[in-house]
């Protein structure tokens, strides 16, 4: 991995965000720090999506929730604001894009509900450290994802298919992949399947439904991961009034670090 | 423990509830079967309340949380009826206690959004199984339980003080304890605390808040872990106009066995 960034403190980090020097995506910033996805509704809407990350924890592990009109995390980054400090942001209004920006100052609403939710950032992390390959960062690649035909649960408004990630696993190493996983359930946690693509309906791993094309190498088995694309996809299928979202992988960089939220 | 009902199905003990035949606490019926704490709430309050069970997750694990006028637990008790299969139910207007009832259909409305949290009986289940001794049920008596000096997240119109739960352990024990109740996370999960009770602002072990003086013997160290209790006195503390709750120690029985929420 090339340096990134001179700074490693998540706050130096986000202030090179905010400051607009850092508009690209957040991978390897600010190493062994948890980032999210950000999804930021009315509170009409807030309660439903609540629900809905409630019943779906793989998909939608909850790091923070704020309350409406709050832009500080307390919890997880205090002195930070959802509203500059990630590179890139996506609006929309029921449920269409509306804009891609680097900032969302005009666009915020005193009722606008913020969830931070985990990401597999985490993970990958801990995989690389016990030394499990991953190819697509290797590569410098997107991690390929899936629509299943595995339904989420759904709540109030909110409901859609689960989407996977799949990452290549040597089949000595499968073992290891679901150990080192199961300790972040708030990242995603360990692989929802092992194995057949079609368990989950996904009928050709060269064509995914998001991300790049994965490479497969001879000897390599298939895991699935519940995946952060599922809550956003699935609010922007239920087509809120309105909604703010991270741009794909530029999240929020968070204070915690990845064993913050270890389960172990 | 002595034969508490021939059956030891959830479907069947819930029958026997809801027939009236069974009116005592719930511990020891449908063993392994994960049993939950009740709180109906107007959805007024609801995502205040839902916000303070994300926020707090040591002491308001999250087992189900039903939509609005919703009785019946999908996820966890399919068929189950929620006003009617409990043994003893509090029902609460503005934070005071109005009635101690047997069902609460009279009081039902379509507005009530429902919260099953995890309970302690699930911990300590796996406690006995590895050997831990558990006085309080040898003896047939309420475990200790204590306001501490430590501040819940508060979240919305909800805040209040961290409510523990102490259990005394053999000093030789103390990391097998630890072990095995981190595997329950949605069950309170690990000991917030080991040892010095004035940690967490406890000044007389022998007096404790809720449930019984607890019987302490040489060579054990008192362990604390959060309590369901937490979350019925916090949503009790903020005067919500209109509640109810399940009667200490009778508890709702979902169909889950204590496996499905093991962490690992």
């Amino acid at each position: 991995m090339t340096t990134l960034l001179p700074e490693t403190s998540p706050r130096a980090v986000r202030e090179r965000i905010r400051s607009g020097e850092w508009t690209r995506p957040t991978a390897g910033l600010a190493p062994g720090r948890v980032q999210a996805n950000l999804v930021s509704l009315p509170r009409e809407q807030a309660f439903d999506f609540l629900l809905f990350c409630q019943r779906n924890p793989r998909p939608c592990p909850l790091i923070e929730v704020m309350e409406p009109g709050v832009a500080e995390p307390l919890a997880t980054a205090p002195g930070a604001d959802i509203r500059t400090d990630l590179p890139s942001y996506n609006v929309y209004r029921e449920g269409v894009l509306e804009a891609t920006v680097p900032d969302v100052l005009d666009y915020w609403r005193d009722d606008l509900v913020t969830f931070l939710i985990g990401c597999s950032f985490t993970f990958e992390t801990a995989l690389a450290s016990s030394g499990v390959p991953l190819h697509h960062v290797e590569a410098g690649r997107n991690v390929a994802m899936y629509k299943t035909n595995v339904a989420t649960t759904p709540a109030g408004v909110f409901a859609g298919p689960l989407v996977v990630s799949m990452r290549p696993v040597p089949r000595e190493q499968v073992v290891k992949a679901v150990q080192v996983t199961s300790r972040f359930p708030n990242a995603h946690g360990a692989p929802l399947h092992v194995g057949e693509p079609a368990a989950l309906g996904i009928r050709d791993l060269a064509s995914p439904d998001y991300g790049d094309p994965p490479l497969i190498l001879d000897g390599e088995t298939p895991l699935f991961w519940a995946c952060g694309v599922t809550p956003q996809a699935v609010a922007v299928a239920s087509k809120p009034p309105f909604m703010i979202t991270h741009a794909p992988g530029h999240m929020f960089i968070t204070d915690l670090r990845d064993e913050d939220i270890a389960a172990l």
